[in-house]
């Protein structure tokens, strides 16, 4: 098995809302919900960089998908880490994305490791991270 | 605020247990546990496509560092999807997992979309889903 991962699906309670909050808050380019002509295929894709899409599902069609429980929402089973070059820029994305109605769980500030950082989360209680540390900018793909 | 992902965080219970998994089951490459220089910061980075990396974190620390409260696992929070060239990889990539002691909860068959994809789980009940789409063959970075 390579280390790859193509396509990272969020699980959310409404696809209008997230796709709302994704597309016309923070800016994603997609082409909108897709898969409509199946039951239990809507979904969004969004272009991330180069071989990686980001994608919202509903819960109820992921559980049924991978024929799992439908769980209650839990905030602490990942983070989306998003970087960037500078310390100013975490506080812009930070202000960006409290404009397009997430919630700031954590301000952005310096923490031990040492890194610059805030989180917020989407509409579904994703976390997302926006964080600064000099040592991965060579990773930082546009 | 660009359509970027950077490092991909999962929250686990038992760091050593998931990285046995990663590393040694599915055979992702990794320096191992580091940042145990401060309290609450060991964690495991995994080199995946270039331009993204897999962490693992233990839920706890997650929760104390995004400053929201720790939540029970929940495995319809998100998907990751890792895409093949072909079905026989698909299965070959399944037979994987469970040979590293994931727990298979759809073995791969195809899907109305149409797709050819299974999804299995790691010990922290992450669910991956391993696809063959002919349509997404571009998006592939090996």
């Amino acid at each position: 098995m390579k280390p790859r991962v193509t396509v990272l699906t969020l699980g959310v309670d409404d696809l209008e809302r997230s796709l709302k909050f994704y597309r016309d808050g923070l800016g994603f380019s997609t082409q909108g919900i897709v898969g409509t002509e199946f039951e239990h295929g809507a979904l969004v894709l969004f272009d991330l960089q180069h071989g990686l899409k980001l994608a919202i599902f509903p819960r109820s069609d992921l559980a049924l998908d991978a024929k799992v429980p439908l769980a209650v929402r839990g905030a602490t089973e990942c983070t989306i880490g998003h970087y960037v070059r500078s310390r100013q820029e975490v506080d812009a994305v930070m202000e960006h994305a409290k404009q397009a109605g997430a919630t700031i769980t954590d301000p952005a500030h310096d923490r031990l490791w040492p890194i610059y950082s805030g989180y917020f989360q989407d509409p579904d209680g994703h976390l997302w991270e926006v964080v600064c540390d000099p040592r991965m900018e060579m990773e930082i793909i546009d």
